[in-house]
């Protein structure tokens, strides 16, 4: 069901800089589009659960990351999750490419209020709603994905 | 850092019927003990994030599954995620022994509450709460983990 080397939609770039939990549960993809970060995939059986659709973990996992991204691409500073509000809006099917990307609604120096949605080809997956704490911005890290 | 056979306290038995990613991100453990079921799991490099502790999905991903056992071990009743709050109180530590456990707070026959925490050695590290939808009794599913 998932070819070792996943079907991309142009403009992706995989994220080979991927390490951790982002590289065992990849290969995970980004696009940049002006202002937006779009993190894509393409789920397995790898990322199932016992109901063969793609384990809720895995979708909070992968919007966590597409929501921290933002916060990196709009505000740039790295930033930890704190508080992450999840509603779970349909299921997310194996082979079906999934995109996630996360949206800066408010901040100030030390937090950031982020929109988050996971969606496939069809429907919205998954809604987030985020707390993020930014890090001080002397603190260089390699990536956080 | 983690040994590929992690050391784990008594009373825990592996989840090798474990599938997809629930094996991918493995192996994970389980306790009964009497009304609870506590889940283990002793995260190694591929569980970190760019920071180098436990990416914060990871966590997401371990406790939304220990509270769906949660409601199967109460209720006899398989369940999907609708709706999932979590704070993130601490960093996960890689190399540290977590554990994870639900607990039915409500319900009625479509829809459970159930509180959840991930807890290391020496603080709480997640706390949860959650909505999920029961499945129809007659749906019979091998795991769901």
């Amino acid at each position: 069901m998932a070819p070792s080397v996943p079907s991309v939609p142009p403009g992706f770039r995989a994220l080979t800089e991927a390490t951790g939990f982002a590289e065992s549960n990849g290969p995970w993809f980004e696009k940049i589009d002006g202002p937006r970060v779009i993190r894509g995939f393409r789920p397995g059986p790898q990322h199932a659960n016992g109901l063969g659709i793609v384990h809720g973990g895995m979708l909070a996992a992968f919007l966590d990351a597409a929501m921290g991204t933002a916060v990196w691409h709009t505000l740039g500073r790295r930033a930890v999750t704190v508080r992450l509000t999840l509603d779970y809006l349909a299921p997310g099917r194996l082979g079906d490419w999934l995109q996630a990307e996360g949206e800066v609604i408010g901040h100030d120096e030390q937090v950031a209020q982020i929109r988050g949605r996971l969606y496939g080809p069809r429907h919205e997956v998954l809604g987030g709603l985020g707390v993020f704490a930014l890090l001080a911005r002397q603190r260089v890290i390699e990536s956080r994905s």
